[in-house]
């Protein structure tokens, strides 16, 4: 079976899969963050603290200290995992989205007042110097809203009409 | 700064970061895979479910409906996020680690009990043909046990004597 045909198994989303993706990142304030390896080549995956921007593009606060923000201003390639796995039942059965996207550093000024309205808690660092704020352009995303329920989506199904400056 | 320089914050773990370490190994029942989209060649993060082999290399229940499996088999070179993020408080004050390993398929009988033990649920799905049983050969880690508690791990730090083969 080839790479093509397996695509297969992701089905286009209905109105429940896309409302079910738009929420999960509406509620998600952290996620793994993959992205390329500098030195090896290879993924690697961390987490970060995450906000929606107004039209849902995910808006990640990385820092100098952590590996993916150098990564990521190497190659601006990424996939972000969002979705939280309940301490009960089978973690493989409760509903998470891939991201697929481009990461952009932008001015972190800008998103100041809507980062820390979703995200309090980093008010205790979000202006340090070694803090920078990164914008996701999403090219595609993977719902898996348990087994059996796998579904394709575009940028188009996930982000709505909000001002994308914020 | 150099990336060289930038690794400088991650210390030499002593012996409680080595354990924090190995119980987020020996606990973790799912994680993010990160691993190389052999259409796009840029990253791609899923959820996977997991045990620890007897020496607490992971063992990841894989399936060929999932984008990472074909990409494993492609490319061996992965990373795993592992350590739950509480509900209450900054998830980014909680510990987890990274892994930096190549996937190697093994025969899945072999391992059968072992993974069956540390995830009962997985008995529904794992004599599926279309599963299969990863073992990850840690390269090495990163440990970050909150904010400024950031270590670099090699797999010796890790893994135990337990027979390598379960």
């Amino acid at each position: 079976m080839t790479s093509k045909e397996k695509r297969g198994v992701f089905r286009q989303p209905d109105q429940e899969a896309i409302r079910l993706a738009q929420s999960i990142i509406d509620e998600a304030r952290y996620g793994a963050l993959a992205v390329i390896d500098p030195e090896t080549r290879g993924p690697i995956v961390t987490r970060v603290g995450l906000a929606p921007a107004h039209d849902r593009a995910p808006l990640l606060l990385v820092s100098d200290l952590s590996p993916h923000t150098d990564a990521l201003r190497q190659q601006s390639a990424c996939s972000l995992l969002l979705g939280d796995a309940p301490t009960k039942g089978d973690p493989l059965a409760f509903p998470r989205i891939t991201l697929q996207a481009n990461a952009h550093f932008v001015d972190k000024a800008e998103y100041r007042e809507r980062y820390l309205t979703h995200y309090p808690k980093a008010q205790l660092y979000f202006d340090f110097a070694d803090f920078h704020l990164v914008r996701l352009s999403i090219i595609s995303a993977l719902l898996n809203g348990g087994f059996g329920k796998a579904f394709k989506l575009s940028a188009t199904d996930l982000l709505t009409e909000g001002d994308p400056s914020t």
